[in-house]
């Protein structure tokens, strides 16, 4: 793992990114953190939903903050996803996609087709990553996972280091995964956007069923796909607070 | 409003037993108020679903809680609740109804003709004791309600102090509440019990669809009727704080 930059942020966060490999990534860690005598913190890994980049803004703001609440925050760009090279394959989906979306024809099977492979592809770099960020003297365990649902059950039913996970329904899992959702046990948080435009609320519900979580919350709120209040960002950290603190 | 009885809790909580006409209330302060200087405290009107009594130990804890992050939280017996006389025909529809459930018979419409008289007969008892409980000196507004669905849809509807709603999914909520939940337009948290025994899914994800408000949200856990984590009545405070305070 090398460190590429980093900066200070106002509030004392630092914000690395760097290269494991291939996989770029940003690390932020509270202003505490690594300095002499101080306890190494909690984990968290933060992935997009749909393999969006980690630069993204809404991810940004919701990394940054919840470092500022005492947590190690990682977010990668995993194979196929962010920025990283994609297959001919993948750009043709992708197309496909965006043609049948403005068509309004059904996109269901683009998606399993594009997103089950990328999550198969994406989860063993999110694993490379945990590997070495536990390495680092600043970060300890236990390990939450926050966001993107499918590589998030995908960890969750597979890699015991992750110990609890706040997922975002607002996203195509893959039928892969919601087989897995059973094996899911780890205490969850979901988030639904109950008026979410492109994602059918009663799968969402239908996930929630399935999960295998003896403690499982569902949290669902109004504002469309990109609404959901910022208070729920708060309820998110005192989940992880109840579980990894 | 006559004081009957208080006594001092260990955080400093005042707990007063009233009367007002034949109404009997139960009215928490938190330590500071009513103290020379202190500001006015807002009020919480807590009910159990389905009329049960004031007196009952989860209702107690929960308002000597709420009492201590700071509001002014009054239950009442409404008529026809709690300890208040039944008539004969309540009586009858509530023997009915035990027996009706322990032979497994449906009880949708024993529950609409006991519940449905009982909102219209017990909302306005709470009207009556907000009036008085806003005239002492110790309680600003504004208003939040906490707990018996149907009473609190009532009351959200047609009572402009009420400005924000936390509410239980683990009662019968009559066909008249059901067709006002358009019109409640305040703030909500919707509490359900995702499992919950005697009480549909369905009906509460559906009750919760057709709120008015722009800003609800919804609340799922495990744990059956009674298993409300804990942490959800920090939840509820919190919601009532962005509200009230």
């Amino acid at each position: 793992m090398r460190f590429t930059s980093e900066q200070r942020l106002d509030d004392g966060v630092l914000e690395r990114e760097f290269t494991l490999g291939e996989i770029p990534g940003t690390l932020w860690t509270p202003g505490s953190a690594g300095s002499s005598g101080a306890a190494p913190v909690p984990l968290i890994l933060m992935a997009h939903n749909n393999g969006l980049p980690k630069a993204e803004p809404r991810l940004v703001a919701r990394a940054r903050y919840t470092a500022a609440c005492g947590y190690a925050v990682a977010s990668i760009d995993a194979a196929g996803c962010g920025d990283r090279p994609r297959t001919a394959a993948e750009e043709q989906a992708r197309a496909e996609l965006r043609r049948a979306m403005r068509a309004g024809e059904p996109v269901d099977e683009i998606f399993e087709s594009f997103i089950g492979p990328l999550v198969e592809k994406a989860a063993p770099d999110w694993r490379t990553a945990l590997d070495a960020l536990l390495a680092l003297p600043e970060i300890g365990g236990p390990v939450g996972y926050s966001g993107w649902t499918a590589v998030g059950i995908r960890l969750a039913a597979t890699e015991p280091r992750i110990a609890a996970a706040g997922l975002f329904a607002g996203g195509y899992v893959p039928r892969a995964q919601r087989e897995e959702a059973r094996q899911v046990t780890v205490p969850l948080l979901l988030l639904l956007q109950w008026d979410d435009e492109g994602n059918p609320r009663q799968r969402a519900l239908d996930l929630f069923d399935a999960f295998g979580a003896k403690e499982k919350t569902l949290h669902a709120n109004l504002g469309g796909h990109t609404g959901t209040p910022w208070f729920e960002l708060e309820d998110g950290n005192r989940f992880f607070d109840r579980h990894l603190k």
